[in-house]
């Protein structure tokens, strides 16, 4: 059957999902030390990286749902590999959830993200998958400084 | 008026040259040795991925328009800034005018682009802003790695 949507609802969030499938790999691609530590010039490591988009998303899309506009705040301080792996993976089943709680038809109400970034919702949700793509991005550069082969950009399984 | 289109073509169009618009201020924020020299490990010069996505862009969407899946090739060989950031302003027009001959209807439809990637239509033209996003974001590292401070990422007009 045709539609007139460009992009539905479920296929938002599964292209959402897919990249954050692919960044996941990319954490799990760093040493535990340069995770932490490596960067390039004044910029952070991937772990602060990974901690900005976990303090985004799953707050994000909450704050959205619910409405409510609290400042962001990255008030999380994880220590190892795994305590992110195991908080993006807490965000990934978030993200299932309170997805599918937005209304096709609010896609469009303006949002005061944050109580900061003001637009459409379908711009702040996109907004954080951009954002993703380009911290993980650099995350690739740093990788390759580091010597190491990062996954394939087109894998979102 | 609601409607339950969580994005019209319109505004996936704007969000495109939003993005467009800022990879262009990256070129230009590469002093013109640099953008053709400098690089991280065995990664590429910028040009050179200002050139992969000149060669997706215009060619890609163009292929979509007209059903054609040419194999993908970088048949341009740019050899100055200028002459990069012109071609850069002529896929911008050409996809104001190619983006707009696609149907609502049919942005579902499987395309086989460049007669290797085969997925409906909407995800093609998803690869091609994220694929420019994830560059972007390791010209961002180049840049911060030269001492330049890069155009901020939330800026796309």
């Amino acid at each position: 059957m045709k539609t007139n949507e460009i992009i539905s609802k479920e296929e938002l969030l599964k292209h959402w999902q897919g990249h954050r499938s692919l960044t996941r790999r990319v954490i799990e691609a760093f040493p535990e030390k340069d995770l932490f530590e490596f960067k390039v010039g004044p910029m952070r490591p991937f772990s602060l990286m990974a901690q900005e988009l976990i303090s985004i998303a799953g707050p994000g899309l909450k704050g959205i749902v619910n409405r409510v506009e609290e400042p962001y705040s990255e008030k999380i301080d994880l220590k190892t590999k795994q305590e992110i792996l195991d908080e993006w993976d807490k965000v990934t089943r978030d993200i299932d959830v309170y997805f599918n709680m937005i209304k096709e038809e609010d896609f469009h109400d303006t949002f005061n993200l944050f109580g900061e970034y003001k637009s459409p919702v379908y711009e702040n949700l996109l907004y954080f998958i951009d954002n993703e793509i380009h911290h993980r991005g650099q995350g690739y550069v740093y990788l390759r400084a580091l010597g190491i082969q990062p996954p394939p950009f087109w894998e979102r399984y």
